[in-house]
């Protein structure tokens, strides 16, 4: 591996150059540049196949790319790797001590937008195949090795089912390998088995025709913004749990060995308090610890309220319109469809008289992800990441959410989370940073993987025509 | 009146030509002028004693005028007239149809910022004083009348309180009439008996020190915006009474007689929501008419609400931060200082752990004012004005709010509302106007009350001593 980190380094300041924001259509010619970056680099590392796709539905998108490296066997199983090559914008950018898209390397830490979140992960897989093929001696992989980068991830995804289906027969595959996930810490290695889902809807609440007088007209009409603060807080029950009707029906709880591996993290809720959420206090869904309560369980959260006046002083009014955004996160087995209809017979029930309610879901329901704890899939990659990093594998989920459970469901394959970004990795804040020896072992990890599969998924085959 | 008619309405035109806008620091000059206007035109009209007030505690303020016209008995009762020359802002400027301060006159209605509320009515006592002279034939008025016309009342008159004391002998007196308040309708004239009073407050609940991602830690950590929203949700009962524990302690109900009174008043409660309020449904306190709940009932109303991101779009975060603006009209007998404690004491109940809370109350509480319905000087305004209109006079309130409760309480003498706005002449919104005929009316209703005010307190200065 000594050569190639070298390359994987040189390689990933190139690409961090690249600021491929694709929030910001200021860059998307950058995201442009970032795609056919990387279909010639994965070009050069001799992938046969590699295309790049900008345009989903006959109108052009920013550009995910699709490579494939087919296995001598032509009966052997094919894995598709999905990641991302758009990052996440940089404001604050004042808050960076190192600059965003000039890559610095102090120690063995490379800084810089995309380093962890998700260029690293995409080019520990490049490097991870060609260790497989070196460690093989073979020209060819064990497996058929599909790679989806995609260039919109960081806004929500909005063109991935559409690829999807438009791409069918490329994609075609026995088994998903998502990397764009985290270790639980450096010293404390671990396979993520589950991602949270995301449902989100503005609501807005509509009045009189106009803001009010509240001396001439207070206590004698309904007040738009009382109103959604009172659907606000019927949103939780005293308990802490969604009180929106029918929100728990699919959800399925977490096995005991699952809550038991969770139990035995080395996860100080006091540091994590102070140093990573740097808040006052817990707070959740009562009988559940904090991890569980992030990982394995739903919210309903408020991401903003605004209405009526907001400046300074005082102003005497009965505002005539609030408005709030709530996003949902989902567990499996909820759909987002499901909880749409749920929360739009909620908002229903909570609109008093004289009020009008505005119920608009934003596009882009993510639903949540779950690697099958039995499949052998995911025993290979525990078995993997283990071996990589010589050290015991935990288990942990992460409350974030991504396409991979839309991939799942369109696919209809099994999906496992090889990631390994670190919780200090800082991805979507300033200094962005990428431990490279932890890039090196997940390379590692991803070469076992590949050189054990077509063996357990044979065998998971068998026991599916059993 | 024929002459004075004209000159009335040249003065007023005059007058509403200055924007004194208090709000607006690029119209204090035109306070100023303002105030020197009405300094000048009362020593026009002969006025013994004019002061322009402009400064208290030391400090410049926005001046207000003072004027005395002496009685010629020293012993004769003595009236302070409170109002006020300032106007308020006259955004959205594009939606008037005649310009604000280029008075137009159509019919008998003359157009233009401050015509009704209050340079109209000030005029309006100009011209009272007048014709009680002219129709006494003497040099001196029954009554001595001073003069309060103050310059910063649409700003929450900051100063009045100080000014008050300042000129604590300049304002002895024996009774105070108030002149800023509405007639109940042009065909039913009325006479207010009480205002309500206001104590506005912002509360900021802050939790961890930046916006948390809601998908790493959503549903483990305190939600600012929802732990408010619930604070807001507990302010009313399911009966639409304010939750907040001890707030109707002081409460003065009004008597059989007073709600008698206004159920009798031609109020149509449709045609009020459809071209008044201009809103879907009327709500409120349980157990209270429409004009009841505006009027004798205090309220709780949300006037503004902020937290977390309001722009387009999802952005996944648990806000850090939230924001209310909180006003609460108050009825007598309720204090201000009373109101205050009892919020604090609320606010602290419904901070959850995890939260930190901040109360800033505005300053300028203004407690509520009410017109002793058994004292003379309210017997005496009521004849004046069945009178000076021809009808029988009917008993109304407003559920605004203003310093007449102040002035009450610092000056301790009684209080009536000598006021003749009329509830369709647009004040505080575009196109503002006054009815020229109602002004005559009211200056022949002030009259009428000053000649008959010395029998009058003569007889309640004697059943106070007997």
């Amino acid at each position: 591996m000594a050569a190639a980190a070298g390359e994987l380094l040189a390689e990933l300041r190139e690409w961090i150059a690249i600021p491929s924001v694709s929030a910001d259509p200021a860059h998307h010619a950058d995201v442009v540049r970032s795609a056919h970056w990387l279909a010639g680099t994965l070009r050069r590392h001799g992938w046969p196949i590699v295309e790049v796709w900008d345009r989903a539905g006959g109108e052009p998108i920013l550009p995910a790319v699709y490579a494939c490296w087919p296995a001598a066997d032509p009966a052997a199983p094919v894995v598709l790797v999905y990641g991302h090559h758009d990052v996440q914008p940089v404001d604050p950018v004042g808050a960076w001590r190192h600059p965003p898209f000039t890559p610095v390397l102090v120690g063995d830490e490379l800084y810089g937008r995309g380093a962890s979140d998700d260029k690293g992960q995409v080019l520990m897989h490049l490097y991870g195949l060609r260790a497989h093929l070196e460690a093989s001696g073979a020209f060819a992989p064990a497996v058929t090795v599909k790679l989806l980068v995609e260039g919109e991830e960081e806004s929500g995804s909005p063109h991935i089912e559409r690829l999807l289906t438009e791409h069918g027969a490329g994609l075609d595959c026995d088994a998903l390998v998502v990397s764009d996930t985290q270790l639980f810490d450096h010293d404390a290695p671990s396979v993520c088995t589950g991602m949270r889902g995301l449902v989100a809807v503005d609501v807005e609440f509509h009045g009189a025709e106009a803001d009010l007088h509240s001396g001439r007209f207070g206590g004698a009409v309904p007040n738009p913004v009382t109103a959604l603060a009172r659907l606000v807080a019927a949103l939780h029950d005293r308990d802490g749990r969604v009180a929106v009707p029918g929100f728990y029906d699919d959800v399925r709880e977490p096995t005991p060995v699952e809550r038991a591996a969770f139990a035995s993290l080395p996860f100080d809720e006091r540091t994590w308090l102070e140093r990573t959420a740097r808040a006052q206090a817990t707070a959740g869904e009562d009988g559940w610890t904090t991890l569980e309560r992030i990982w394995v369980r739903p919210t309903a959260e408020v991401n903003g309220f605004h209405g009526g006046y907001t400046g300074p002083g005082v102003k005497t009014i009965v505002p005539n319109r609030a408005a709030v955004k709530l996003s949902f996160r989902l567990v499996p087995d909820q759909r987002p469809d499901r909880i749409r209809e749920l929360v739009r017979r909620f908002v229903a029930e909570h609109t008093p008289p004289g009020i009008q309610a505005e119920v608009r879901f934003h596009p882009g329901d993510l639903p949540p992800a779950l690697a099958d704890p039995d499949h052998p899939l995911t025993g290979a990659v525990l078995e993997a990441v283990e071996s990589a990093f010589g050290r015991p594998v935990l288990l942990s989920r992460t409350g974030g959410s991504g396409p991979p459970g839309l991939l799942r469901s369109v696919l209809g394959v099994p999906l496992a989370f090889l990631g390994v970004g670190l919780p200090d990795d800082r991805i979507h804040a300033p200094d962005e940073r990428v431990r490279l020896p932890v890039l090196h072992r997940g390379a590692e990890a991803a070469a076992l993987l590949w050189r054990m599969l077509p063996e357990r998924l044979a065998a998971a085959r068998g026991r599916g025509g059993a």
